[in-house]
């Protein structure tokens, strides 16, 4: 291990952080001292989220499938750091540390060596050695009997996560493995986040960070669920943490290893340099936002949208996501919850329904359809279109935690326009955020301030609407690659630079000076439209209606009975 | 008055009918021995229907609105009755008879001579001068306090309706213009149907029918609602009757006047010639299609639908438009309800919502947007798309008779395409045509056939969905120009050439041999998505959760204070 001088200035030393999103990795290189961003690339993903056919053997995928391709991940490493090497002109020897955040729950079946299924020949076209990506919604019915066998025996885990575990998880993608393709479960050594893989590809050794064991893995004061839940579940399931799960782990911030020589040739850094242990893309933002403390709530707004927050006390939110001793910051606890819809939701509109007459007009502007779209929908007074949507297009995670809802527009009528059905979905999405600070402020663990990171921010129609909508301010990172700065502040701390996470992130990270104000007389406006929305809300969160509206659409799918 | 010989060969005889409908008029010259269409010439209203300024002025006019102006309806007689004469080559002598029929409730104040109000200087630039068109829906509140104050009193008459009179009727309307302008109904001397207007225009008398006396002016066994009811609605409509409406009666298909020196000079037609009482453009079709037998429910499908039966039985059918005695053909009851969106729900979402890349591919296949979308929608099982949506963007007539209803899609995920919603919306108007169908067979007149009529009939896609979903075959008129055939059969029976409409009807009018079938299979899901449409029904059927949202947008549209 390579110990780097932290007696000379660290003005001359700089860390990586390699953020890992659904479509595309993202290194950046930046200075140690104050978290200056000095260089930045990308790579998309070659295979990016495959949803319909299985590129090797061209098999079509069940509805509410989403894999990857590991080796696409280590092409990351291979394309952006030395991208951002050349591109800063530093010497590469300057650089002490490197480490990465992902999406989570992505996760994929391994060999003991790290190897994933889907690349031994053997497995290559069964679609269950691939990683499943967080946006798998597929393994619904095995959250809802782990659901709902945990309440049955009142397991005592289950009230972390809100009252339920999410089909997006390590336990539900676990078992629809055992139960789908029972060849790749018994092959599979571990059954490893693609958080932890991609380290294990950087130091060589296989570390399982506390953040995604204890959200995603069900790890609670220190144990995992029993054996005889297991069993109750499938009895093939009964050994699943001892055989496939369970590992050494490691805190956030934490050194992981170093850096092996094959992954030194992939990225040109100095062989041994620090590795801190994984991470996810929203917990990590965090410490870039300079937001450690408790009340504060950091929204990392993109594709879909997370919220983090520490607390030093313990509550049960309902539909939270989770809350994990250590999750964010080591020493505290740590918050989760989250929409599964948001960016993708306003991409899905956009991109398919706005007609010719829209399309042509925004590119004579020479603006993207978001923003023809929002510039239309902005001059209109706040409930004039007349509308409420339900943003469960994508499922609901917090409060509801249930992927198999769907979206709703409600108030459509024969004058209503494209702005207005794009800007009620936008609104859509802010009621949820209200609705997961509400159930945060009614649970005894209240939101004092709302700070936005992610793609989103940069959209000053959404976060207007968000500060109207809660009627809160809203206060927006400072930098726009907040998780990939978030792992840069980690790989400080692993490196040494700093004796802490928060001591890191009080010199490197921070926020804007500006923020989005909310508007008195919209917020009045927003908190009748609310009440509708709230009523939907309650009312399709619990009925069934769209549960079984998706029966009759999968029967269809899968049958050719209807046609 | 000129008595056509009829002893002569009927084949050398024609009559003419002319139809108007929401945005053009049609002329149609027919052949009175056996209903063949010699020529047809159709022309569009140049003020189109008035939704947003008033041409004279420039004002914005609020919410709901839908006028028309008069003298388009005149330039309808001059342009398309000299064109079919020309067309056709025949000798304008050879002519026996002419009707209309019309749209409805469209309704204008008048002069004591039938001078538009909107055609005096003094009121050109007043909107409550101008013809309210059916659609113009902002009466609700009138229409809710007419229908309150009914119940509350017991009036008698309400049951004909339904339970409710629609804010589309000549009583809400009208009440709508005593108390915004009053001006205006002080100046006018008659409150008159389009319908009777375009009939006083070629007869110079006026004569008003039957039919819209009985569905839109609340005649009911030889007497309107009487003083007292109108004096509690408002002190100074307690006059109504007697002042502005009351007027000589007409029985469909009778003779009102002959033709006068000044319409002979308009249309090229010989002065002199049958003119018979007004008509609707739904109710008349019924002759078009020799459907004037008990049970058979005949469905007028365009931008809107309107469904009409005979029977001789009476019944209380809860939703209905109303029951009428002679309201379709003399000496049976006939009873009305509809769909106040339909086909130009289908026109919304195909011009605003289809993409660039569907514009573009459906004019490469040289086919129009609304045979792409369904062509892609025909390709998927019924029920793979997993939506419902409630067909109220234009509000709902039967069963809820509530315009300020409005539109909902549920079930929208991030795969959701634009045929799958377009598909939805064609769906949803079958559901609204089933429950229709349904509270007919729940209240004691069953629908025994269900013959479809209108512009829809083209349309197979359409045609079939309500065959599945009706779970009945659907009977197509054979005129693609039902109402304007309709028209003329009653022409001929005015003139005398027939006896009645019943026997003017097996003659010259009748269904095609093809039926559209129901799939079973497609029935059978169906039935589940029908269920989901239901339950919508009821529950914002009744739920005032759409009031509300339409308050905000009203509010919003009216103050300044959401901007």
């Amino acid at each position: 291990m390579r110990v780097p001088d932290l007696t000379s200035d660290l003005s001359n030393k700089y860390v990586i952080g390699v953020d890992y999103g659904t479509l595309s990795g993202r290194a950046l290189l930046v200075r140690v001292s104050d978290g200056a961003e000095i260089a930045t690339a990308v790579y998309e993903y070659p295979h990016a989220v495959i949803e319909e056919k299985l590129p090797t053997s061209g098999a079509k995928l069940p509805p509410d499938w989403a894999l990857q391709v590991p080796s696409d991940y280590v092409d990351v490493l291979k394309v952006t750091v030395p991208a951002v090497l050349k591109e800063s002109g530093i010497d590469p020897k300057s650089v002490i540390g490197i480490t990465t955040d992902f999406t989570a729950c992505t996760v994929l079946p391994v060999k003991s060596d790290g190897t994933p299924l889907c690349e031994l020949p053997e497995f290559s076209k069964n679609p269950h050695a691939f990683v499943k990506l967080w946006k798998h919604h597929s393994a619904q019915p095995h959250a809802d009997r782990i659901n709902e066998l945990a309440h049955a025996r009142k397991e005592p885990w289950i009230s972390r996560y809100g009252g339920k575990i999410s089909s997006e998880w390590e336990f539900a993608k676990a078992l629809q493995v055992l139960e789908e393709a029972p060849e790749i479960y018994q092959a599979m050594d571990k059954w490893v986040e693609a958080a932890d893989w991609i380290i294990w590809q950087l130091c060589g050794k296989y570390v399982r960070n506390i953040c995604t064991a204890g959200y995603k893995g069900i790890y609670q004061d220190g144990k995992y669920p029993t054996k005889e839940y297991l069993a109750a579940l499938n009895p093939k399931f009964e050994n699943f943490i001892a055989e496939k799960l369970e590992h050494e782990l490691g805190a956030l911030g934490a050194w992981a290893g170093t850096l092996t020589a094959e992954a030194s040739k992939w990225t040109g850094l100095p062989e041994g340099i620090a590795v801190a242990v994984g991470n996810v893309d929203a917990h990590v933002t965090s410490a870039a936002a300079n937001a450690v403390n408790p009340g504060q709530m950091v929204a990392i707004m993109g594709t879909s949208t997370c919220h983090v927050m520490v607390s030093e006390k313990f509550a049960e939110v309902p539909g939270m996501c989770g809350v994990v001793d250590g999750g964010i910051i080591d020493g505290a606890l740590g918050y989760e919850a989250g929409q599964s819809g948001v960016g993708d939701i306003f991409g899905w509109f956009a991109n398919n329904y706005a007609p010719a007459e829209y399309t042509a007009a925004a590119a004579a502007k020479g603006v993207d359809i978001h923003t023809y779209l929002s510039q239309l929908a902005s001059a209109q007074p706040v409930g004039a279109h007349g509308l409420v949507a339900l943003d469960w297009q994508s499922g609901n995670r917090s409060t509801l935690v249930d992927h198999q809802l769907s979206g709703l527009i409600m108030g459509l009528t024969l004058s209503t326009k494209p702005e207005e059905i794009y800007r009620a979905i936008v609104e859509s999405t802010a009621y949820g955020a209200r609705k997961i600070v509400q159930t945060f402020n009614e649970s005894g663990v209240p939101v004092k301030e709302f700070i936005a990171a992610g793609g989103l921010i940069k959209n000053s129609f959404v976060m207007q609407i968000y500060a109207d909508v809660l009627n809160m301010p809203i206060t927006i990172i400072k930098s726009a690659q907040g998780p990939a700065l978030g792992s840069a502040i980690h790989a400080a701390v692993a490196a040494g630079a700093y004796k802490d996470v928060q001591t890191a992130a009080a010199a490197m990270g921070g926020v804007a000076d500006e923020r989005y104000q909310p508007n008195p007389a919209n917020a009045k406006v927003y908190n009748d439209l609310y009440k509708h929305y709230n009523d939907l809300y309650e009312s399709f969160g619990h009925n069934g209606a769209m549960h079984s509206l998706r029966a009759i659409r999968d029967r269809a799918l899968t049958s050719t009975e209807g046609k």
